[in-house]
């Protein structure tokens, strides 16, 4: 079968001649449709940060390169293994996949936190194959059916929406509230739409590229600021009766960005570190202390994320078919995918393989 | 009266014909007998940081330099106003003044946060005079009565040992758990010992001074750990299941400090930073995020922190004999006290001034 495969730095193959997975007797076999193309895939086609190196297997899966990619994906379940036949999927059903990968035995597995596994790995990552291919199989209790009216572009968004659902759990921000995003690339946007679904009020985006200004306000950003034109924290506690938002999201990851959260939050607030950090920056830790801030972070998703984002857009809370900017095929990842978000990423929010194509 | 005052900068007058404090309906008035000199009034000598400046009076009390210092005391009620009476206290007892200032008004007041009041302040540091006096008058609500077991003189290590217990209640952390303690000064060993009233079992200190570090071993550390000897991170996973504490305290506030806390601490931690920082340090947020580990800060304490604390030192689950190095006059404050804290820091915990020797 045919499949993208990571060799290395720089060194994605679309290979034709892969073994075509088992469906053992916990799983499904999935013919992926759609998939989308990750920041975490753009960071790991530049350097091997998030895959094992080329010698050293992945505790669980104990695949090393080649790995396939792609951890945002949907398709329909073409096999159902004899032990996964009473969770109820069907031969034909479409799904979204939840990618994670644990061990089931350290600690924060056994205290339910699987996203903190020790081994923490990605379907589409560190083995176990992935979304860019004809064929996957899937443990099937990670394989969540799709409404009807949910077409399976759109559930190849499901996993970046759980990563904005979970992140959004983690502070507790209730109906009516009010939050601040920082950055509205895809995450912020996934973001935007969740804390839309969850009837947060007042959503202030900040952003200062012109493209995704407009992309937040369109998507439901009930305010967007441009940081060079204001000042951010005067005019979140202006928003928020003088105090400041609920809660903040840094989906940016640059040095100003928490420093901006930290300031602009209301007394007790938390700001969630959401975005992948490049490097250190310089932080002042008494910006949170006036106020008994905090800071959380937040690591993927659970099963009960991909279940609420499901729901929500069955439901028509969220919608992000704007969010996709572009479709492209299998053969054409790098070119029209990887260096489009790289050197066009002002015009692309997300861009989706059809892997079928 | 006499009164120790702060005009300024690098100047502070012991002054003889201050004006006694009337004692309001709603006080009570106090001789003060102890009063501990705090890091804040180290920072508070050497430049004009928390104390409102010259001519800006603070919100809630109106008073600009010169102000009272002395805001860890204890002495006895000298007179009850009409309508503190029914609070309890009579002429001869000897109490414990909570000293925070708050305005009422505010939302984090009205939400029951106090300690986040948009205007906080203290008695003995922004007006309402202070401990270093012969008088001083105080809402009757912040007067603690000490138990008989408890003298006067630790009676003024109340308010330092409130800072830490406040900071371990942020945490959650439970009897039997583990915390690290990053910095064995006052607030370091307060946090030891009231962690050990707390019955927390795993108590890990992150010391270099040698002194410091046997004052941590004597008043409750399980463990002591030098980071020019040992590696903190490996060293606290290793006595912690191999997970890390439950809960970490920065009381040190340099550079490596929190750093090493997130790192050290278990999946879904928590770190406190306690500390007040001087400037900006470097700091990787994806240290925090492999395993959802969280940053809180902590400011003061509540009325609550006050009585438990109280109750623990007439319990004898808390002692702080040892942490008192020096007592001093009010005449020598500078010399004995601040500069001492200055220029001997590793010989002395605290200082306490006999205010009416």
């Amino acid at each position: 079968m045919r499949a993208l495969r990571y060799h290395g730095p720089l060194d994605l193959r679309l290979e034709h001649d892969v073994p075509e997975p088992e469906c053992l007797p916990h799983q499904v076999k999935i013919r992926p449709s759609f998939c989308g193309i990750c920041g975490s895939d753009l960071h790991t086609y530049l350097s091997p940060v998030i895959i094992p190196y080329k010698d050293t297997p992945h505790p669980v899966t104990g695949e090393t390169w080649p790995v396939t990619f792609g951890h945002e994906f949907a398709g329909d379940v073409v096999e159902v293994g004899s032990d996964a036949v009473q969770g109820g999927l069907r031969v034909g059903d479409r799904v979204a996949v939840q990618p994670t990968i644990c061990c089931n035995r350290c600690p924060p597995c056994k205290e339910g936190y699987p996203n903190c596994c020790n081994s923490l790995g990605f379907v589409g990552l560190m083995g176990w194959g992935g979304g860019m291919s004809d064929f996957v199989s899937v443990d099937a209790r990670f394989a969540f059916k799709l409404p009807d009216n949910v077409p399976s572009d759109i559930g190849a968004m499901v996993e970046p929406l759980a990563v904005a659902w979970h992140a959004i759990d983690q502070t507790g921000i209730q109906p009516g509230g009010s939050a601040l995003v920082m950055g509205a690339g895809p995450v912020g946007i996934a973001m935007v739409q969740c804390l839309k679904a969850r009837q947060v009020k007042e959503i202030i985006v900040v952003e200062i590229v012109p493209e995704r200004k407009d992309f937040a306000a369109r998507l439901g950003a009930t305010v967007v600021i441009d940081p060079k034109e204001q000042d951010v924290v005067a005019k979140c506690k202006e928003l928020c009766d003088g105090q400041g938002p609920d809660a903040a999201f840094d989906c940016a990851g640059v040095a100003p960005t928490m420093k901006t959260a930290c300031r602009a939050i209301r007394h007790r607030g938390v700001v969630v570190n959401v975005a992948f950090n490049e490097k250190e920056v310089p932080f002042q830790f008494n910006d949170l202390m006036i106020g008994e801030k905090r800071i959380y972070t937040s690591v993927s998703y659970s099963i009960e994320d991909f279940r609420d984002v499901i729901e929500a857009l069955g439901n028509g809370l969220i919608d992000v078919k704007e969010m996709i900017t572009r479709k492209t095929t299998l053969d054409r990842v790098v070119e029209d995918g990887i260096l489009a978000l790289m050197h066009e990423k002002d015009k692309h929010m997300k861009i989706l393989v059809d892997v079928r194509a």
